[in-house]
């Protein structure tokens, strides 16, 4: 059976679960620039005069993305809006929408217990995001699929021409990052070693999350500080560390045609976490940002705290683009994206 | 392995996939609202002074909206974008960008002789219907999956106040279509046929595809006719008619709060198709919308046929919305959302 498509399409058995996403949604963030939401073929935006759009769309599957045995459905919908909230604060853009594509098979629409069915709990995880964000849920659509998958679409908004890019570093400039990194890698590493010792996971459930998951299970996209950023032009290219520090650098660099050093002293450790998994971790969803040197920059920014970590270089031939100064030593830095369960 | 977000997330592996990607996407349709394409955390749109925005989102999984042992990937992807531009035709709105979420099992992505992988022949069928319609591909998302599963986003673009919506009809109002009802289902019924007979399905591959299949395969959406409904005034409501007659016609009296009457020797057949798959067969991507009585309806719409197939009334309590008069009964019309191959 397809699905019915409104704008949040829904096949005939789910017509229940659409009409609680429709109510959730319409109780939910202000609906400030969304004219028309669930129910039509299309939700309608407005856009303020002289606005430019964002928009970016971010593909979860269970197994590769999450993992149903581990996370906590309230952390799979968070983590999925996240990853594309962490986008627009990338660019500096302020949330209008977002849309939700949600296959999953039918044994997680059943209601179990006081909690709610997984998608419930996966809505709930989600939808306490999107408020904390101003962000409605404007569509989306329903499917029965084999293994659970959801696909977020995050709509935003920034004067024309003044999002932040990629592009736009030059040779000197210096390098930060905003609030600590690697924790989320640590994070993961104690979830997949616990879960395992574990026979029941019913502590991961929250409000029982230990604090050392947090960063892992519930990552915080810098939505206030890519805006900052973005009001005060402190940044000259900007990119949010969802694969790592090494990965995402060399796509800033890639992007801008320059080179990096970064010391490794500098790094700015989440918790627990290692170097390695502040270099090549991911998913903390943090701003690395490059600014002019004469800038002076703020040890804060919304709240949280803002570390130089090195410097954008000239690219030399032959050499790799990012190089990592530990000590006395200077070495390469290869990008390492994080494998999420070696899958 | 996580993909990398830029706008068009890959993981590692698939790099060769992004850039082929991100090349077609450049030569294909122009690129006049398209302020920043692939490459970056989001992709930038530019909206003119006055419009607003109409968003729209379709889920594609297989096994369920497509199948790989009968539709070729050409079609999966021509019916992919066709689904999210016939919710665009729908509201009246001009296709400003599409974005892609594709989530493939690996060896889809092997090539396989002159005509590439599976997935490229996917986006073969994607790009030549966005080239069509003069809308490129934004930014998007890829992942290996356990199953294929396409979400395409679509973003349009409308004068604010204006976009075409479902409410608005009126007791009185005249119903219309446009093109032919039916076919899509009758092809879809001999592709089923057809496929089980034969060991080969080199014969529906482009360009053998004969001419009972094309409505099934490659629908084409009414941007065209949407946008001349809206510009000269014509729709009162309108709806795309993906899920069938019945239950798209439903879905139109309720968010206008009426009822409607609709004759059965009036619906303009499709070829071989019966009254039955006219009315609940789904998948023709038609429009269907309510006119003011006293408009004079012109008898084409961008060169493609409109009919009258009945009116709008007034609701009955206790009475189903929508009746169909056959000959000289008249009886309720129940909404059959149309079964995709039974799953």
């Amino acid at each position: 059976m397809v699905g019915k498509r409104t704008n949040f399409g829904v096949a005939g058995g789910e017509l229940d679960l659409l009409r609680t996403i429709r109510d959730r949604a319409a109780r939910g963030a202000r609906q400030g620039s969304l004219r028309l939401g669930i129910g039509d073929d299309c939700a309608l935006l407005g856009v303020k005069p002289g606005e430019e759009l964002a928009v970016t769309t971010d593909l979860s599957i269970a197994g590769r993305h999450f993992r149903m045995d581990c996370h906590p459905p309230e952390s799979v919908g968070h983590r999925t809006l996240a990853r594309g909230l962490s986008d627009l604060a990338a660019m500096g853009a302020r949330p209008v929408a977002a849309f939700l594509s949600l296959g999953v098979p039918r044994e997680l629409t059943v209601r179990k217990g006081r909690g709610g069915s997984w998608v419930d709990r996966f809505l709930e995880g989600l939808f306490r995001l999107a408020d904390t964000h101003g962000c409605p849920l404007a569509g989306g659509d329903l499917a029965e699929s084999p293994v659970a998958l959801a696909d977020i679409v995050l709509v935003g908004a920034a004067p024309a021409g003044k999002a932040l890019r990629r592009s736009g570093a030059l040779p000197g400039d210096l390098l930060y990052v905003t609030g600590t990194l690697g924790a989320a890698a640590a994070g993961l590493a104690k979830l997949g070693e616990t879960v395992a010792r574990r026979s029941s996971r019913r502590w991961i459930d929250p409000p029982r999350v230990p604090a050392v998951l947090v960063a892992h299970l519930y990552p915080q996209p810098r939505i206030a500080q890519g805006l900052t950023l973005r009001r005060r032009g402190l940044a000259a290219a900007a990119i949010d560390l969802s694969d790592g520090l090494s990965t995402d650098l060399a796509h800033l660099c890639e992007e801008s045609g320059a080179g990096a050093i970064i010391q490794a002293e500098k790094l700015p450790l989440g918790g627990t976490a290692s170097v390695d998994q502040a270099l090549h971790g991911g998913e903390d969803y943090e701003l690395l940002f490059a600014a002019r040197p004469w800038l002076r920059m703020p040890r804060t920014l919304a709240g949280v705290p803002i570390t130089g970590i090195g410097q954008i270089a000239r690219p030399q031939r032959g050499m790799p683009r990012v190089m990592i100064e530990t000590g006395t030593t200077v070495e390469p830095l290869a990008p390492q994206g994080w494998e999420h369960f070696g899958s």
